[in-house]
């Protein structure tokens, strides 16, 4: 993700999986694909995780930007 | 919902049964009928679910985009 | 509430009695009189309810948008 | 308070008075002398209200829209 | 502050000791020195006070509008 | 710091120490070397000091304008 | 970072190892690789870190603005 602009790195990560870390502590991992400028997501084959382990599968989600801290590549 | 845009994915989810979570904890599951950029939803055949069960039947109801954490396909 | 976008199901609303849940856990009864793209709305004949049972009698209210989590028809 | 809009609401209810109640539970009476889009409102003879008895007497104040809940005529 | 939009009011406190109470429970007292449409203020000769009581001298300072529930003149 | 609107207040600072109080309690003290509309501020030689004491000397940081309440000069 | 902007001073930061303080008190060390005007950032060989101690390893991270409360170099 080595890129001028935050949404490019976002843009780089498209497809693969990502961590999706949220304000209420909870984490959700999935294939990137879609985001915007609010950074709403769409995670593909999403599941959420607790102290890394699985808690749920939940395929395709869509998550609402201002609940999110922070994306990571898996 | 694979697409670009956040936004494409709701519109694929729009009449079909979709999974609300609420930053107050709360989850309802109904129907999508209607939705716009601030995330606001229209739900018919609504239900409020504590831990998977069948808290309250609502009807139709609106849900202010800003209370919302994520929405996924039942 | 069958339409297009939210703010077209508040206004079939209108005239009607709905119930609106607020971020601190109130729930505010009334028939719907006005709304606005923030989802400030004006309820007349306006309850306070807690638990189902009527707290207060207010008469018409304004409620702001940003305080509300849900809003049903009775 | 029958109108189409919001604002218009407040707008009749100038120069009467009303009761605002705040995020943070308090309670402040007044006579509506002016407010805006924001909902940030004046209030003249003003004061603070709790459990229904009167706390402080604070005659003019401004209130910052972003901390009220509601608004009702008393 | 008799008028019509809620800033005119704080331009009629201008030059005079207003009472700024924040979301964070504390109270500063000082003399309204400028003010814009966030509410940001400026203060000068201003005091930190708890309980009515002075519990800090502080000169001239900066508030951001967000923080503030409301302003009163002493 | 009298004039007319905050941020020219803010401008008189410029390159003063400043004391800055944060949302969660905290306080940076240092040389305010640049803000914006949105009081983003840099502040060099910054130190966070706690119940007066200096408790880290941090250099140069950034600080997002919506966690500040209350900048004071020195 | 002597710059008349905060984000001149943020650019000042790229491509430098930089610490990100979040509202969950949580603290990101990381080479700064990306900004924009919210704020959000990119940080390249990122760690996460509690009281001075490196907690994890994360690669590319990308951290929504709004979450943040300081940036400091390292």
């Amino acid at each position: 993700m080595e890129t001028a602009r935050p949404l490019d790195a976002l843009n780089k990560a498209r497809n693969h999986r990502v961590i999706v870390e949220l304000k209420n502590g909870k984490q959700y991992v999935g294939e990137l694909k879609a985001f915007d400028i609010h950074i709403n997501i769409v995670l593909d084959e999403a599941e959420e995780r607790v102290n890394g382990e699985v808690k749920r599968k939940l395929g395709s989600i869509f998550i609402r930007g201002d609940t999110i801290i922070m994306i990571s590549t898996e």
